[in-house]
């Protein structure tokens, strides 16, 4: 089973790894080659596009920016799904809408793609090591067939239902996430003009069963006004956008979510866009 | 040491009875009388007023429902603490803002009366088995004269800075408490507008680290669609107002905080006020 | 010069009256056939199809709902852009975002086609007189051959730019309308609250610099509580909608809009989609 | 009758010039002589507390800058209430929060004393003209009473209701105020992101039915980003912050006031405290 794997970020990249430390023959694209060149070094076959690793492998994994980059380079005459073999399966990692996703799997249907939607919670490091938890959409069969592949990147499969579904239960994770990280800024930023101590204030909060426990992994970068980007601010804000435009197709109202994405859009508005999205805390606290 | 106990609602009523149930003896007022009635079965002893427990009594507890109650009680020509024996000791139970508290501890010292703000986190059945946790804003040594009156009621106490910190420590919990169950409730209203499975979705996100522990003692009530109030809707808004509020004392933007105020005010405007505060799923999942 | 119009609802049948009215010969569809039976009655010619209209006009106008709606009739191997004559000219009405209408120019141009957007600032009654005001993006050229069509629709033409300026502009109106209504709302609900008279209230306020003058005209709804659709509620929370996904487009933070646009979303939920979108004072004053 | 003038910033100094020059006798403080220099030059004479005005005259006036402020002058055992005269008359042209106002009354009746909230519309320049609206709250009778020298300062003279409606009245309008800027600054913001002409943009903003009319008294300011302050963007805040405090009290949701709130509050955050309100166009549009 020959494998291809196209987006090769910080995300991308430690997952790929994981596949050719498994011992897969892994075929390789991302828009820039330099952050393909450790791969290329473990034994990984580069192509100079996305439509030639599409076209020779049974299985394509994609990990890419958002749903507009997944359109442009699988959908259209010059797409990849065109060039992909029949029967072949591919598996979309990115973190999309679910009527994207929904669009895409009909897409290869038509030509005879099986389509999984597999988004990825968890972020640098349980993707370094193999400990990622993947929220699959699609078809029992076809995830039964690419179980060993993902279990070489993550610990846990979790199938949530059909086509679209993967991609609905990540947006829901990121807005908590997202929700959390700025409910948290908001609180001991005022905690911090009220005179409390900043060190016991976050050990009070940490410790209690109100924060989430995600949100321990960020003290550091809090505590050391650290902001290198590990989950960067724009992305976040992005999974937010396709939160509440799903909210807006099927006619929810979710005004928090909304209030959350635009304060996140300030920050970027500010030049934090780059920086790990923990920076909002920077943006609230000054 | 004597001890009286003004404030006997779901709250306050446990506490007092963990009192008793230590061997203090207990002088008790509350607005209503019914309330008391276990207590004084129990052993305690009624006065009618505020100012006739107050008067005889060495450390005075209060647990009553926001400032302006405590106000009305407390303060002026006939408010409890000119009632009060010189060297007593008024700790101050109730939910409410750092100012408000640091200006109670201004009239008691006064009036030569020692200060404690030391709210509570947890709600009724830690309260009845004695596991509330205190946040205690005060002098050191007024905290450990009552401390084995505290070990009574709670598990562990937390003594966070002077007058009006452990208000502070309590809002920033509270606040974090508001946000998590409406950033939940928008995350599951959509997900099941997306199509994942009620039960499904609920597991994975309650599971992940995304999500404060203490959503899982709401499932059953999301659930079955039980809204009886444990806290009501309209004491987490008033909580939310009073974090606001102070925000703008401190000069401090909280939009996120100001929105879900907002939210819990809808619900609150379409009668859910004396329902429990998790009813805000049904506000934004019908 | 044969002229097309396609979309007859509320707005697109009164200004196709004006033209046939103006003495030009009009061929016409809609979705639904009912609502053309008095332009066919006054002399339009009824085809069966977009594309069917599209083939034979030399100025085809189109009116409808929103982005969706335009691209599932004008675009793909199907759509009406393909059917169009040479050097036709199009303009588009519909209230759409800025980066759709400057695609349909693209397509439009590959197809020899002139594009215009140019939607209209005005309701009913302004359609009905004839007195929109059009906001036209596109080539001056092209503008000049179709304006004795367009002032037979509207009192004042306004070209603002290139392709999409024309659909830019329109949404900046919009979101202000929105807006005006929203903060009206808010205004009046909290005045009768504090016990002002509703009618001196209303007078006062609309009196006043600080209010919108649009806003006198829905003055007799909110007296009547008559939210007989003028302007759907679920249209003008779209426009909204087509206003932050352009802001976030652009990378820019717009709070307010967002919290309006989930406002509408709150009262779309809860029944009002299909209301005058000043129903929005029903929900936030009950 | 010895008339009292309290408060002379940027609009009282100009009011009581204008009593002045009506041939009133009148007698002045402020917190910071200088202010007045140009009043006792005038005439004006010069008492050093609001006490001793206070003692002397048949008429009362107060322009102060937030119920904290008059609460501390008037209010309590040093307050300027208990040292007034019998049957004097105090007109409080200070912008508050209702509840506040009435308590106000509340204390005046007890010391025999008329009281009138008349907050005023309208900032520098009609100060300065005498072209100010009074908004009116309280006895008819105490109002034809110093209607003469109400007219001296104002144009007109709106009598909303009894104590406190006129505060309220105010409040409506600073809430309008507030949101119509803030609704032109998103919109203003985003039509140039998406490539409108910023002249031409306002152009058709500005005279379309949906901008409030004030609105254009802030064009130039926002085109020469001159933000000298005429109505300082902390007062502004306040009003909102006392808009909402008011819903708060009065069970009422108020979602679009309170993001308006917040977004201001982030503009004071970044230290445009001093500037003028119109300076929330600089935070969203950079």
């Amino acid at each position: 089973m020959k494998v291809g794997f196209i987006g090769l970020g910080i995300m991308g990249s430690r997952m790929a790894m994981n596949l050719l430390k498994g011992g897969h023959k892994l075929v390789i694209f991302n828009r820039t080659k330099e952050k393909a060149i450790d791969l290329i070094k473990a034994g990984a076959i580069w192509e100079d596009s996305a439509v030639a690793v599409a076209g020779q492998v049974d299985v394509l994994i994609t990990m890419l920016e958002n749903p507009a980059v997944v359109e442009k380079m699988a959908v259209g005459e010059s797409g990849f799904i065109k060039a992909m073999k029949d029967k072949a399966i591919w598996i979309d990692c990115s973190t999309v809408n679910p009527s994207f996703s929904v669009m895409l799997s009909e897409l290869a249907t038509l030509r005879n793609v099986s389509f999984l939607d597999a988004p990825v919670s968890g972020s640098k490091m349980p993707a370094e090591k193999g400990e990622l938890i993947f929220l699959v959409g699609g078809n029992v069969d076809d995830l039964e067939k690419v179980t060993p592949l993902l279990d070489l990147m993550g610990s846990k499969i979790i199938h949530v239902g059909d086509h679209g579904k993967g991609a609905a239960m990540k947006l829901m994770i990121n807005q908590m996430l997202g929700q959390s990280m700025l409910a948290f800024s908001e609180s001991l930023s005022l905690g911090m003009a009220m005179g409390l101590d900043k060190t016991q204030a976050m050990d009070v909060l940490l410790e209690s069963a109100v924060s989430a426990p995600i949100l321990k992994a960020f003290r550091a970068r809090i505590e050391d006004e650290d902001y290198t980007p590990n989950f960067p601010l724009k992305h976040l804000q992005k999974d937010l956008q396709l939160f509440t435009d799903t909210a807006y197709e099927l006619d929810k109202a979710t005004p928090l979510t909304n209030t959350a994405k635009e304060v996140y859009a300030m920050a970027k508005q500010q030049g934090m866009a780059d920086l790990d999205f923990a920076a909002v805390f920077k943006l609230l606290s000054t």
